[in-house]
């Protein structure tokens, strides 16, 4: 921040939490008062947009957007759930309003510790145990998980409970190898015991009584729990960067290679990026994954509830990893604090919860002249901002990748562990069509990670346009007697709506500035978005699932850009009956050529577990990029260093003692 | 080799090439010939696979197989072709046949040389040269181009040279910038001028005569060249080693953290892959690079011939870079070198055409422990091995990357320089339905890059099974009251055929072991082919382009295995007029389940140009993986040893200098 405040992108800061919550307590005196979010309200874009452009163009700024807060909170005198709109620069309250008895609070970190406790203190939770009959130094643990929704009538705010027995004391026992068979709902607000789920333990919905535990044992990951010893022929590999990075970083202003971006961090996306450029060039207003839905397979309740919006419910700013030197990069690494609030209204920093760092992704491009042996080789550097977020049992890892060619790819890793289910297995060779057995009595059912990027685009200016083009055969006529020619056919989203992939008609998707025209290809410029083709959500379109999801149904939509339009499931997933997200924008049926609009690409995985995946998943990848296609006049990486070993200083592998003529070395054993 | 010669998958060596060509000498007398191919025939699988038993099992070895030559030459008295098959054991020919007149070898290093100056010192070219007048210092050059079909009676072998401007006198000169309008075409046996083809210079098939050239701008990649400064932001980025790599090579046998393979090196698939085991079980017997065929979508005569066969044409092994430390890959790096013979017979080394490094390639699994703060993670080491080959203008990059959990990725990695087209553009806004204007009188065409990636398997055993599987609702039933259920769909492939990817459908395909059932998952061992869902070939069915190239029509294809059935188009591709490959060997209808099966997968690209891809292309990546599926009974990466600061030697960026409380620092500017 300068002396006069905040950058309009900046993430929100201690002073401002501790302003936010003066300024609520006074609006509510005497009201007991529970936080779940105090955070930056994303500011007005058409105050925004003169202020980024005087700062891009080097011109006198104008006055600095309003700062905005928003603030969302329980009172605990009538269990309301509240919203409230603050500004920052005039100290005061802009709104403060009850939301419907329907509307579900995100889940706050403080909260689920609660309900954890609460589970585990419970007597009737507690007599449940008691009828495992653990031997001792086994006890059991819980995972609070979000409700999800099966009865339109349901308002109360509840949590169920996973529960796991826990073998080993160490603080990575893997305790989702030993699923109980029952499992709590709590009522978040009352904290009174719903009800006892008993979880089937067969082929069926049929459910039994709580047994006593027959011992089987743990599959563990941490390397102090394994059976067998640690791999001992690994050789480190370090990188250096003697004259430290290519990157320079000021305030949360990132400068590499012709690039220019901000670094923004909220409690419910985490990462963002803001007012991204290339050579003085706008690029893109913001880039955000901005939602994710995680539905499963398993057909018998309670799972079919189990539907995470790791977003929306949770956040991943409050998930994000804080991270370590050494752990998770190598080479030069720049961190990136944060800040929430607590329950209390209290700011917390957030350690470490973004890092950036250089890499070496192989070759970028290369020619070698056949007939001089002239060879021309450039390497591709990358820059990586990325996050790591743990969601209970499994980790998301996500990073926008920028290059030397002006790409910016979105690369999302799954890993962490499988939510499991009990499985008993019995009788040997027993399967279920839903999932896979992965260790003794335990089962991982079927299910699949969708996920929404938000792609605010402002290529050379804030007026754009989507469309997608095809690669079809020519005509079969006299101007292609042989047959062989082919060419693309566009169509331009016109009207806010949905587009299919399809990868039999080599689809791509481009968003254009149809008022500046490339001077060579004479076409608008352009980026492409290379999609990530996926299934949709394969639940019926009749279910809850679907309707709480529907940016899952569609792998693109594009909408007319809105201030507070940031969650492709809306603002509230928590409990949802309904999305109120982009399913619902497109429906106003606004023109989105050559005007502020928003591209939304759904893309993922259908993760039926491998077994490999457990106890811990080896990295599932997923990628989009966004590249330049008659953007530029040409390579924008043409500039950039050859590769070469003065700079690389790489090492020769020795040759083994030659015992014979060099033309008998080869194939030597 | 050993004592007793090379292994049976070792490359050629030199004195085996000796030997060859003593041996064809030696059958034909007084003949001149001219020397196509030398180079081992793969051996017969029946003989091969007891003998790496023996090895793998650590048993006494069985008598080596027949080790087998292949020559292919021509005799220049006749210009018959001919394929001799020589055993080198017994230093006998087994057979020398002469192939049919419609049959073209593949080009030959030297003859490409050759062409290339009969065509500038033709004095018919040199004729249509002095039209250009050009001015002094200005020259031109051509590349010969492999002539591809068009007429079902053509038996000459024609080459058809595409000329070029060459505007500056540098080894790096970007002649492809400045196409010349016209092209010769020569008979590549009795080296006559066959005909001139005038090319197409504006929006249509017309041509003109050839007129004086007018002055355009070379767009140059070399930064010599180059009238913008190189970049000087760039700060060098060093992989260390200090204790050596993880692997170890002894003659072409790898072993990598639980890997062991062979390389296999010949000039046509040039990096074979063989015999892979993972902590001693078998899985893969051969992978390649099989074929890959680049149609052109321009309709215009001669650019409809434009279909080049990159490995059966031409072969990788002959095109692969000769590399150089520091150029090509970071860190410790193990180079293998081949031979092949030239057109007289005798042995060439080709120095350092196959690379082998380890990468860092980012996290391979993480986990924390929300309650304990507690992490593991593991980082994904990888072992890469890799050859470039450049075929004329176009770079392609393969590679094959092995992991610590049992994956098998084949990365490729196209880059280099588009074939261009002249476009005279003379009225401003002109473009063409089936190119990219990418420069001054400069148009690059839309083609396709497919790949055919050949998989021979041996999952604990060299009988296997390949099967689809769907992922696919439940149905809308009492089991599935909410409608979340899904489950997925086998499909066998129990007779050979061919199979479609379907991203709607999330369909894997997946290799088993029928006769190993996974003693958790109660599942047969599997390994799942991770496809790269990618459009078919666009060119009509009855054109050549589909007839010459069959396996480019469909994905996946599934036939017995035969010795001599390794390549996807067929032996022979060079002006081919019907594919004599899968599409013939799937028609035998044969049973593949628990059989001797070869999978082979068509992948690629739709390349419509990019402006961006001009003058030299940022490398466009397309990635294939072979991923354990209920091969193993957990995570196989579990045992590699945790990432950690000691051991990584990361850096931390240095925070600015604090000029407020710290609470006050967060995004300072």
């Amino acid at each position: 921040m300068t002396a006069s405040g905040p950058h309009p992108f900046d993430p929100i800061n201690p002073a401002e939490i501790v302003l936010a919550t003066k300024l609520v307590e006074a609006a509510f005196p005497g009201v007991k008062l529970r936080y779940k979010k105090i955070d930056i309200q994303e500011p007005i874009k058409s105050e925004v947009v003169p202020y980024i452009e005087a700062e891009r163009l080097g011109k006198p700024l104008p006055p600095k957007p309003t700062r905005l807060l928003q603030v969302l909170f329980h009172r605990l005198d009538t269990g309301a759930f509240l919203k409230a709109l603050l500004n920052a620069g005039t100290r005061s309250i802009v709104f403060a309003k009850e939301l419907p008895k329907d509307v579900q609070a995100p889940v706050d970190a403080d909260e689920l510790e609660e309900i954890e406790r609460l589970c585990l203190n419970h007597p009737a939770v507690q007599a449940e145990v008691a009828k495992l009959q653990l031997p001792a130094g086994v006890t059991v643990c819980n995972d609070p998980w979000i409700y999800g929704r099966d009865d339109p009538n349901e308002t109360r705010r509840l949590f169920q409970c996973y529960m796991y027995i826990v073998a080993t004391n160490h603080p990575q026992n893997n305790h989702y190898s030993t699923p109980c068979k029952f499992s709590p709902v709590f009522d978040g607000i009352t904290h009174e015991l719903v009800r006892i789920d008993f979880l089937p333990g067969g082929v069926d919905a049929t459910t039994t009584e709580t047994q006593p535990w027959k011992p089987v044992q743990t599959i563990q990951y941490a390397h102090e729990l394994l059976d067998e010893p640690v791999r001992t022929d690994l050789k480190p590999y370090i990188v250096q960067q003697p004259e430290g990075p290519s990157f320079t970083v000021q305030g949360n202003v990132v400068s590499w290679q012709k690039w220019r971006f901000r670094v923004g961090f909220n409690s419910r996306e985490g990462l963002v990026v803001y007012n991204t450029t290339y050579d003085g060039r706008n690029l893109f207003y913001r880039l955000s994954v901005s939602e994710m839905t995680v539905p499963y397979g398993d057909p018998r309740a309670p799972y079919h509830r189990k539907q995470a919006f790791d977003v929306g419910d949770v956040g991943f700013g409050i998930t994000a990893n804080q991270l370590s030197l050494g752990c998770d990069c190598l080479g030069h690494i720049k961190y990136f604090d944060g800040y929430r609030a607590d329950s209390k209204g209290q700011p917390l920093l957030l350690k470490n919860v973004i890092c950036l760092h250089e890499q070496d992704n192989g070759l970028q491009h290369k020619h070698t002249n056949y007939r001089t042996n002239a060879a021309t080789v450039v390497r591709n550097r990358q820059l990586v901002i990325q996050m790591i977020c743990t969601v209970a049992n499994y980790e998301y890892i996500f990073a926008f990748i920028f290059d030397q060619a002006a790409n910016i790819e979105l690369e999302v890793r799954a890993t962490g562990i499988l939510s499991t289910v009990p499985f008993d297995n019995a009788a040997p060779g027993t399967t279920v069509p839903w999932g896979t057995n992965v260790g003794p009595g335990v089962m991982a059912p079927f299910h699949q990670h969708l996920f929404s990027f938000r792609i605010d685009p402002a290529l050379d200016g804030f007026a754009n346009t989507v469309y997608y083009e095809d690669s079809v055969p020519l005509p079969e006529d006299a101007n292609n007697p042989w047959l062989v020619g082919y060419t693309t056919e566009q169509t331009v989203l016109r009207r806010s709506g949905t587009a299919e992939t399809d990868v039999a008609r080599h689809r791509v998707f481009k968003i254009r500035n149809d008022a500046r025209v490339n001077p060579i290809t004479y076409k608008p410029v352009a980026y492409k978005l290379q999609t990530s083709p996926s299934q949709m959500l394969l639940a019926s379109p009749k279910s809850y699932g679907v309707q709480r999801a529907r940016f899952g149904t569609k792998p693109i939509w594009v909408t007319r850009y809105r201030d507070d339009e940031l969650y492709a499931a809306g603002e509230f997933t928590n409990q949802s009956a309904d999305s109120q997200g982009v399913d619902k924008w497109v429906q106003r049926n606004e023109v989105v050529e050559n005007e502020d609009l928003v591209l939304w690409h759904t893309f993922g995985l259908t993760h039926n577990p491998r077994i490999e995946d457990f106890p811990v998943m080896p990295m599932e990848r997923v990628s989009v990029m966004l590249r330049p296609d008659g953007f530029f006049t040409k390579n924008p990486a043409l500039d950039v260093p050859a590769s070469n070993q003065t700079f690389n200083q790489s090492t020769l592998h020795p040759e083994p003692v030659a015992c014979c003529a060099p033309a008998e070395r080869q194939g030597k054993l």
